[in-house]
């Protein structure tokens, strides 16, 4: 029983290259970890067609419940200018009291530190009663496809029920402690098209210019805002995030004009009746929008982007407090509870069990020089030994 | 003295493939059509850095005053789709009375005729009292840089002056005789760029998504309208002809968004006040649109487009009414005194002498299948031998 040590677990899982897809030995450095302590891992290869085969890792501690998932990945996006890292980015070399590395943070360093302090538990109090398991992808950062979904979907095939799901990705935006991210906003993105008649610039009345419709259905998904947040969630805000007509031409008038939009939406829609209202919105603006010349409404088609992120708030008292509680008593810092940011594989999860999602600083995140304060690692470490311990005290009352 | 016949004519310059840049014979084919009746031909080769050389035509008969010119050009636009020509291109085949042939009606049709006018009026009155001149570009269809402006330099620094101008390019839209043109409007175009902050699309607190901005200037561009037209002169308009983002990713708010416009403007405006009135809008705008959320106030560039193109009215009566007595007297119809339309090399001769513009039928130029009506030959070549006799005899008054 080595693994007591979240410095040398993250050491291990940094030096492995696993930049999506590839494993780079990061599983089987983590299974390492894990079989002396009794966890019967099970390593699950998902395959679609057009995407990597991914390997990824499922491994249980335990038979009996109450069973607590973690969950996490062990995947890194790539390095990005490799000569800019002052240290190698799969070196894992630390100075001046921080380790350097691709995966540092996210979130290399949430499975080191849980590792670390699940084994201190076994070794101060023994096997937790009831389950603990590992869920860990090697797709989150890619197109996971091949990740998170699929791997839940082969462990509940085979039986496996979760009771709470904690996911270690970094959520802290400034110090250990300052956030536990409790739920996430949807996401819902399409593309907009407008047709209309092209033709030479000076001779407008002969052609109807697209251009004209796509900025007034922009505008009119932009304003006004379609909502102002609720008690745990943000303003559902859209996001025009391209407009695109390609026309070289500057004395021709386009055939068409194309937007694309993304909305990250609170709990008072769903995906569903936020498509409702953006149609209603676009239908609106283009029965008022007369492009001249009037030689037709404007018409537009909306395509919706596959697979829409459901929005979701986990109300579980018992994980949240547990959490929380963890957090307070080694930090001495009260964490917000958080739906913002993006999306996490925490979406998948929901579905399966109320999930909530707790890791290290997320400030060098992808970025170069990504790295983790020594220090965090231990008390990330301490926090984590003292959620699982609360939580199982917790379930057993 | 054989070229009275403006079908021959025709065929002969039809059968000489000058696509640009390619003169394909058809200047020389010319010259041998101008020199027997008594023409100085000069060939002259312009060239330009990074643009291919292109041979023009400048030929004169009589050195005395008053002088008219004829401007036109014997390049044409590519065929298109060959095999989709009921008659090949190059071949100027007659059928059903129709002369089928790239530049049938752009404009090697208006060449024909005129030569064939001024040889039936040599004919049968003489070489006219002062001088004619054939002013030809094989630069019209292409870049333009190397045609009508550095022909009309060479001459004028030859010495060359002259009284008026016919141009002979396509100015009906639907029957011979409908419409004469006496001037055109302006063009100018502009590209505006609007610099945002790059962000993740889950955390717009920290982006500023330039597409809102370039949204709002390109709707100021459009709306209210420039003007409402003048006496001689349609309304200016302003078509923002692309947008462009070009942001693959559905999840992040761009850096930067760009905006194409061209405005065909009249003779309230001048490229300069325009330029003014664009930006006093821009401005206004940008004043106006908080980015959300407001990290700074909204930022644009505006590059104008090299040469613009300037507005011009003729008003010589002289010119006019000679030209349009032509028309009547041959047809019967009153033509219209237009300014519509594109921009057309008359914009570079207007500041040598006055300029009208009157040819063929426009429908089927540039499109597969060019074509003149054999009648609307001889037709014009009436008009135009009464337009010159009539020219000559008002100069003389």
């Amino acid at each position: 029983m080595t693994a007591t040590n979240p410095v040398e677990n993250l050491q291990a899982l940094i030096r492995c290259p696993s930049v999506t897809p590839a494993e780079g030995g990061a599983l089987t450095a983590l299974q390492a970890m894990l079989e002396p302590m009794g966890f019967v891992v099970s390593r699950v290869t998902a395959s679609e067609e057009n995407t990597p085969d991914i390997e990824n890792l499922y491994a249980r501690l335990g038979t009996k419940g109450p069973h607590l998932m973690f969950a996490g990945h062990t995947d890194v996006v790539p390095v990005g200018d490799e000569a800019a890292w002052s240290h190698p980015p799969f070196a894992a070399e630390i100075a001046e009291d921080m380790l350097y590395g691709r995966g540092a943070v996210d979130m290399k360093g949430g499975i080191a530190c849980f590792v670390a302090a699940l084994a201190r538990s076994i070794e101060e109090k023994g096997a937790p009663k009831g389950s603990i398991s590992l869920l860990i992808t090697g797709d989150e950062e890619g197109p996971a496809i091949n990740g998170t979904i699929k791997l839940l979907k082969w462990a509940a095939d085979e039986g496996e029920r979760w009771d709470a799901c904690l996911v270690g990705e970094p959520t802290n935006p400034d110090l250990l402690g300052d956030m536990i991210k409790i739920g996430r906003r949807g996401s819902l993105s399409g593309t907009i098209t407008v047709h209309g008649v092209q033709g030479h610039a000076a001779y407008p009345h002969l052609a109807d210019n697209p251009v004209r419709g796509i900025i007034r259905l922009a505008e009119a998904l932009m304003n006004p805002p379609f909502d102002h947040g609720t008690d745990n969630f943000q303003p559902s805000i859209l996001e025009v995030t391209t407009i695109d007509v390609g026309n070289p031409a500057t004395n021709v008038i386009p055939a068409k004009a194309t937007a694309r939009f993304n909305i990250r939406f609170n709990d008072i829609w769903t995906a569903e009746t936020l498509q409702t209202e953006i149609i209603r919105r676009l239908d609106a603006a283009a029965a008022e929008t007369t492009l001249r010349p009037a030689r037709q409404p404007l018409k537009y088609e909306v395509v919706w982007s596959e697979r829409p992120s459901h929005v979701f708030l986990t109300r579980n008292e018992a994980l949240i407090s547990s959490l929380s509680g963890a957090v307070e008593h080694v930090t001495g810092r009260t964490p917000q509870l958080s739906t913002t940011g993006g999306t996490s594989d925490a979406r998948y999860i929901k579905d399966y069990c109320p999930v909530v999602e707790f890791g290290l600083v997320g400030q060098t995140m992808h970025m170069v020089d990504e790295r983790v304060a020594v220090d965090d690692l231990e008390t990330l470490t301490r926090i984590y030994q003292t959620f699982i311990e609360q939580w199982f005290a917790n379930a057993d009352a």
